[in-house]
């Protein structure tokens, strides 16, 4: 590899004076094409059988696509079966527009026109490559003889059009493919002479689409390209700028997005971007981006997991985990600050009922996508304590006090560290019921009463019970104080367990089953001087913190051993 | 989801008069720092254990990385327990820095300094997070209280490493962590603020590391940032800007580069795209984009393939089919037409002998990062003559005539169609062998023997032998001719088959096995005017002419019936 970089030639960026489309914000979508039973078809191991197909084709109908490509049916007889089956079968919505693929070739464009024969709406989409490089190594030609490709392509279809037998509705759109490869005076005038010769006007305009076939270099050379392609095109107002990104370089979203401010007014691309080698520009991020942004995409994206499934199970493709807004870890967050944060801005929402989302971290709600609350937070050793408490509290009900949350993620970590790897929720609240719910009992309560009686026209609580230690040795014992822990904690002064302080204690309810109980969470400290939490659980109120006391005792006690 | 957009409030673009990034090209590589075993191994299902970060750790350093983030080591004992090793166990080249993150709190910022005892040179990096948000809903202070925090971090950082006590070469780094959710003013001060308290230098420059924690907006928007962020920035000569870009709206190698554009000198990512939610930047992404410009990457991706075992080995994650240079599909071209370029472009290269890489739709030579040619071209319903063609010769040697592709490209569609799926390469080859090869046989030759013989000074071609009429009928014949194949159309002529007509042939040399062989391509016009080809292989050359004839011939019988 040492300098193998030295054998690629560099891209050349335009000039572009006052270019303005970095100073330009998304406002609004774009018109959409799906490209996903044509480009993404084409590139996958197993292409789609017809009712695959159609079953996508409804699936992109239900989502609000109004244009959709659907193949190339002068290529081979399934993509002719598709297209006459889509128009035979009635499965083509009158509001949506069906485009056919193909080359600027006289025999493909008659085969084109037969297939079409019957359907409402029609692009016809005709296309030859003009890029430097494929006229230089591809068709040995030059400019001019590309240009002738076009045009005479242009005239057939003209021609066909102008004697086609039918009620079609009939639309023109041109491709220059490997439009970024094209030297951009070239890709300007040979949409210029296909204009002329469709005779385009603004009431019957072209849609031009500039495809991004290879990404030559950074997104934003693709984005002055656009603004240098409208800004020189003439009769600009008879074309519709439409855009149809790849993604070699990794930045097809990025390349939509910028080509958008730059001008564009159409965006062809596929589900999760589908599509020949690195794929297609991917519909679903773009517009979930603007989505995100504020901006209404004019697409359906509220079940995005229906989405994945029929894509997944159609296409024999796999979603990756990490790909924005359906990647099953995009919601996952393992950092323990992270966990807190987003716990915390889901509280402010929630709090103040905010109508934004304001939640760091998670840019979008995943409701808003058809996605759950609960996958976001896991747990591995790297989270801390954040993450173990939002857990507690979203799949279990347990609002653990702010105080309790580092002792809580420490016996986390512990158990992570020893697994060495992540837990899943249900192993999370092992680790809460064997330290807190079911913990070794040194001392255990029989028999016990807590009641009320007033003296001197004052309400006490009286503790009354069997403190039974080491399951064997039983004290009777009674206290009294101004609530039930203070009167338990005056009952197990007696029998010698005089050294706890208590610190603090939370309560709330909690359902499980068809019968609320009451949990407390006790802090202590111990004769030791450190803190420790303890949690009781109880139908009855009282009984709930007494428990709690108790675990906490016990808990120390245990460590001390 | 209908009006759901509503509850997301749009960032807001800075104002940037006098942009500059947007004319800028990227001409040399940045700083590398790989984050894989920390913000890429903390949001890995489950982390990577002590053997697997330092296989990783290996791995980062042989491909060139000479800044590694090594992970958090006051975050747990895990943490700790990688860095104490990499130290004692003398894992660190020399030339290479590792460093440790540590948020700005004061027993974490100890913990981190008795961490790294011991090794040669560490960058000590301190964080704490500073976007409007997270101080409205996260941490519920003004900017001055968050100033606060990270000039603490700074003082004690400041005081440990001054009282520090080894020969640790210690360098500084602090990120403002989620630096584009912070207004760019704020960003500026609490960065000039940890500086002043650090006293940093352009001798000792800090590194200000500037987090895309969550993608905000459009990548442009990103480049801005940056470039404020520089342009504002006292003492910009004792920093060095890196950036640190996520992925959530897809766009994380696109702001990386716009970055770079922008004047950041460093970028923080880690291999594939690891990392929190939708990950974290691709630095193989961003490093070959640079390749395939021009520009020397100083890291060394000549062997993706084993990364890429390394990398799903040890992390569990699986790489996309479509990720870029890595993808499984990446190389893989369906399009006939695709295919039929691409196999123009390795010719034109050859042929030329040309110092680069001039191939359509492939943007990078797939040796030089360890891949191969042969995966190029699939061959499914929508791949056309091209491909198949390109099959026949690279994988098979068969240079079947441009004048043959047609034919053959439409019987590896009938096949592709009656499958319902791509074919692989040696399905391909039995289409071949099927239709030209082994081809039913109406007419067999036996006991044939081709001489020459001078006549009147001339030499002609005698062919002599029997032909056998569907398995019985015998009939001896004798054939005189300029060559072998007029002396076989002689021949049967006399036996009543008359009515086919020679159009064209080629032949080359074929290896298999220890033995070359010829193997000839014959173009026949039948007796229905069409064109047909037959392919003969034999060690003898002449023969293998006549068994072309003979294999066209048998082939059109065929299809009569």
């Amino acid at each position: 590899m040492k300098e193998g970089y030295k054998k690629y030639i560099p891209f050349k960026q335009i000039d572009l004076p006052d270019r303005e489309w970095p100073t330009k914000v998304i406002t609004k979508a774009p018109t959409w094409c799906s490209v996903d039973l044509r480009d993404g078809n084409q590139a996958l191991i197993d292409p789609m059988n017809l009712e695959e197909k159609l079953e996508f084709f409804h699936a992109l109908c239900d989502m609000g696509f109004k244009e959709i490509e659907i193949g190339f049916p002068s290529a081979s007889e399934t993509e002719y079966e598709i297209c006459r089956e889509l128009i035979e079968g009635n499965h083509i919505p009158d509001d949506v527009t069906i485009q056919v693929l193909v080359q600027a070739r006289e025999h493909l464009i008659k085969k084109t026109f037969e297939a079409i024969k019957g359907a409402k709406n029609v692009i016809v989409h005709f296309y030859n490559s003009t890029s430097t490089l494929q006229r230089k190594v591809v068709f040995k030609k030059d400019m001019d003889g590309i240009i002738d490709i076009a045009v005479e392509g242009a005239k057939l279809i003209k021609e066909l059009t102008d004697n086609y037998d039918g009620d079609t509705n009939i639309r023109f759109e041109y491709s220059p493919e490997s439009f970024s490869g094209t030297e951009m005076d070239n890709a300007v005038k040979i949409c210029e002479k296909v204009m002329d010769e469709l005779e385009c006007t603004p009431e019957n305009p072209i849609i031009l689409n500039l495809p991004n076939t290879v990404e030559m270099c950074t997104p934003n050379t693709y984005a002055d390209q656009i603004e240098y392609f409208i800004k020189h095109l003439k009769n600009r107002e008879s074309a519709i700028i439409s855009v149809h990104p790849h993604n070699d370089r990794g930045t097809g979203v990025a390349a939509t997005e910028l080509a958008l401010l730059a001008g564009a007014e159409r965006v062809e691309g596929t589900l999760f971007g589908n599509g020949e080698r690195t794929g297609n520009l991917d519909i679903v991020t773009v517009g979930l981006n603007m989505y995100t942004q504020g901006v209404n995409p004019e697409l359906d994206f509220s079940n995005l997991p229906k989405l994945k499934e029929i894509f997944e199970r159609c296409t024999n493709m796999k979603i990756g985990e990490r790909q924005p807004y359906i990647g099953e870890l995009v919601f996952t967050a393992f950092s323990g600050s992270h966990q807190d944060a987003i716990n915390k801005g889901v509280k402010y929402c929630k709090d103040t009922n905010s109508d934004y989302w304001e939640v760091p971290y998670i840019p979008i709600d995943p409701a808003d996508v058809g996605r759950q609350y609960e996958p976001i937070i896991r747990i591995n050793s790297q989270s801390g304590k954040g993450g173990a408490a939002y857990v507690m509290e979203h799949n279990f009900g347990y609002e653990l006090p702010k105080k309790m949350h580092p002792e809580f993620g420490a016996l986390v970590q512990v158990k992570c560290d020893e697994l060495g790897r992540e837990l899943v929720p249900k192993e999370l609240f092992e680790v809460f019921k064997d330290n807190y719910l079911e913990h070794p009992q040194k001392y255990v309560i029989e028999n016990s009463r807590i009641f009320e009686e007033s003296e001197n026209g004052k309400e006490y609580v009286h503790f009354k019970g069997t403190v039974v230690i080491d399951g064997t040795d039983k004290r009777n014992t009674t206290g009294v104080g101004n609530g039930p822990i203070d009167a338990f904690f005056n009952a197990i002064k007696k029998i010698g367990i005089d050294q706890y302080k208590f610190r603090s204690y939370s309560q709330h309810a909690i359902s499980e089953g068809s019968d609320s109980q009451a949990v407390s969470y006790i802090e202590l400290e111990t004769p030791e001087n450190k803190r420790i939490f303890g949690v009781g659980i109880d139908h009855n109120v009282n009984y709930s913190s007494i428990l709690g006391v108790l675990n906490a005792i016990n808990r120390n006690e245990a460590e001390d051993k």
